[in-house]
């Protein structure tokens, strides 16, 4: 017997965006109010390891084919000249979404399966590809703001539910959370480490998972706290969240323009490349106000 | 003086995308009826080089650290194991939105900008990190359907006229186009060549940018039709529409999905990944009912 | 007890490498007459599979600074201008050299070191960085010349010990053993399949490990025949040299012009790049007369 | 008039490669008094910069088969199983070689051809493809033992003369110069940068050329000294030997083991890779003693 069995089905593979219907997709598009749009992503940069974590290769953009080159002398044949190039990135390597298959304990991820279905072939259950587009209401919450003393500490349930409540916008089932931590904003300015970040306690995971929250984005590395603080675990908010419950995590995330705007909730499209097997792919989050 | 110079000043290097402003995205929300999410990618599998043409590389998914290592014999540290992997693929390799810098003629790009401004470095006029998130209305264009016989003939302006007029649907500057031309269903199916492809015929560029269109996607190589038949250019759609105009094309979109609900417009987002210098970015559009 | 343990010790992870002592070294530059100097690999072309099996992708040449750029407007600072590239090929799609750790069988390879031993992170026993550079003499055989009427056939021990007896020169441990087969003549004029390759005979084998022989290098996919004929094994002849005697196979040479001078021995010369943990190198292979 | 014009006429890309004929390659054998083979590369680690400079991506080791792959369930199909990797390096990151194309001045590399030359496509002149493997005596010359003061200067002429001549072996057309400046040394033990190195001052350039030695290879970052002290040029080294004459330059070996067996000349063989339009390899340089 499968202990992990999901509540869609031992064969499920996408785990909380079966939350998002089309209600919970008609209740993100009915928060806008001006039709602005918001890119929460970070730029890529060739060459940089951007706010990646060091165990990630730098991105790297190649061109293969350039205006130089016609400068050079290459003609420009049948009436036109072209640039076309290529992109190599770690999919975790800058604003990202996880796949489910991206972390496991005990040789288990989501919904049981195993471990060893991620070979050098990619990830047979539980890839990326198995997440479609997220077009869904987020509830917005700003811990990284001017201030705010706590920016660098764990965010803890309490914290986490007063500034939902003072949002004022109750969370339904298929919900986005978008967490402020200030980190980012750090990081832009030099002032943070890859590996020290504040963010979520996973003592706020029961909730997360209790409200139907599908997705948690945050402007960190990892959502969570880093260092997590506990001993046997050092990052439990994703096995809480993703192993154990199929919610998608999404990090690195650039809030502060849309923090500017101080709203409690918005529209929220997120659409990962469709690599087969892939464990995780670089996003630019929208937000509509 | 800049003979090329833009409708939106000298300095400009978005095109048309400033034709999407919170009225158009608006429009776009104004016409979800069911909240029902649609993606517009074809999937992208390591090794292969899917529906690009032959110049392009292959697309290719590395692991950096997968299941198998576990299985190995590597210990789950600190209470969890991971999987990493880097995707490189050319950003015109599959589903993907052309940047403005991607191509030229006689040197010169939209707004006078020169070719020689896209080097190895990546283009510092008009890349793709220029181009924000899209969400805007889209008119949906169907010539590919079963029993439509000029599936593989250019499709001419008064083709286009009359099937956007039979939609209903008035276009208004700021919208999307998404025109099937049934290739990528043939491709799919095996029967069809990525040199070889049905599509808008370029005397239905002026009409384009007349009504303001600030993007034409399709589901085909190059949304004009290949061999052009124009014998001063192979891609004179191209030319009019982005060098020219600053209109965005985006490519090898899957509409097969899209089409079967037969409506004349839907709400379209397109999120480009922000490649500092890239002339092109791989996506997954969005298409709400 | 460890059954398969090499006659170099348990710790062995170089293989016949051992063989190649000084005094084979010295037998090799004996054989040099005119200090002629041949390259036996073939090209390695940006965006060519080139003579590599299907399952490998194509090799990649990236220009990361290149004249155009030069010619585009950028200035030479301090007195130079210069070009610069990253190369990325599958280590086994060119001319190459097969690391011991690039083949198993029942989990076990080479002095027993297990499978699990290679993981995302390389090779951690085997891999290529064990073997240093080879400089020894080879004894050359030419199955492939105009004429031949065995070319397609499978070279059997007979044949092959005839034809090295053909040569006049006895064999000693510590030789490598250079095989024309006649597929890569073939191969560059177009008439060869990557997948069905004349070769030895995997009776071959144990006659290659009693004289002693440190290397077998070919002109074709794997040394040996292809398909095999071996109902138990694709590949036997790989399991029987490089998994049970640390004998080390080279492949994808090209020996036209060095079969041109018929000479029966000459100085060989592969230094496989030091890839820590990788499962083979590219090389250069240099014949000296 | 091409006023670069070659000693080996207008048509040649090889350079000073032309000067290591049969009698070069012959001299070289003949210093070999035991066969004793040393490699001078340093390793490639994928994910590590290595000794290359801050502008060249780090060395990428990709695994796309592995034990692991096997331990997770994978069946050895056909008998046998195997494993496969691809490896991406910037040609010029590790022990290397320079193409003559590598570096030009006011828009002319060797003999005249020109930067454009060089564009997207790699080096359609002077690549690394017209570079043949070199088998040649080299002059070993070593400024960074213990005990040697001038370890972080120039290597003035002087002192590479009375060096070469304590050797007391003469050199002819067709040698190579090896030179140890304690660079790699000091990199390995921590204590090295990659901008600043001793190495050859230009003032040997001359007599470099006039000696006919065909390499110049060292344990540094560019061969001569950085920063080179030129108001001029920052590598007026590479331009007077690379440009001017032809001259090749292989970089960031490790002759560490060469040093200890105090040898005034070796056997030297380089075999660079055949990548067509390259401006570089990666290579495992070998001494013969």
């Amino acid at each position: 017997m499968n202990v992990f069995v999901s509540r869609w089905g031992e064969a499920d593979e996408a785990g909380a965006y079966n939350l998002i219907d089309q209600a919970a997709t008609f209740r993100g598009l009915a928060t806008v109010k001006e039709g602005r749009v918001i890119s929460l992503a970070v730029p890529i940069k060739g060459g940089s390891r951007g706010p990646a974590v060091p165990t990630r290769p730098a991105a790297q953009h190649f061109m293969i084919r350039d205006g130089g080159d016609y400068c050079g002398g290459m003609l420009e044949r049948a009436g036109f000249g072209f640039a076309d190039d290529v992109i190599m990135l770690p999919t975790h390597g800058t604003t990202h979404i996880d796949a489910l298959a991206h972390v496991w304990r005990d040789g288990r991820m989501y919904n049981g399966f195993e471990a060893r279905q991620v070979t050098s072939r990619g990830a047979s259950r539980c890839g990326i590809d198995k997440l479609g587009p997220i077009v869904t209401r987020a509830l917005v919450v700003d811990f990284g703001g001017e201030g705010k003393s706590n920016a660098i500490q764990p965010i803890h349930l309490d914290a986490l539910k007063a500034t939902v409540a003072d949002g004022g916008v109750e969370p339904r089932p298929g919900d986005a959370l978008l967490v402020r931590t200030g980190w980012m904003t750090a990081f832009k300015a030099g002032r943070a480490d890859t590996l020290l970040s504040p963010g979520l306690h996973s003592d706020c995971a029961d909730w997360i998972v209790e409200k139907g929250f599908a997705l948690v984005a945050a402007d960190n590395v990892a959502v969570e706290v880093l260092p997590s603080g506990d001993p046997d675990c050092a990052v439990p908010l994703h096995i809480r969240l993703i192993r154990d419950h199929g919610v998608y995590l999404a990090e690195l995330l650039d809030l502060d323009e849309l923090a500017r705007f101080k709203r409690p909730a918005c529209l929220l499209m997120i659409s990962p490349l469709r690599i087969e097997g892939g464990v995780g792919s670089p996003i630019n989050p929208v937000a509509v106000l």
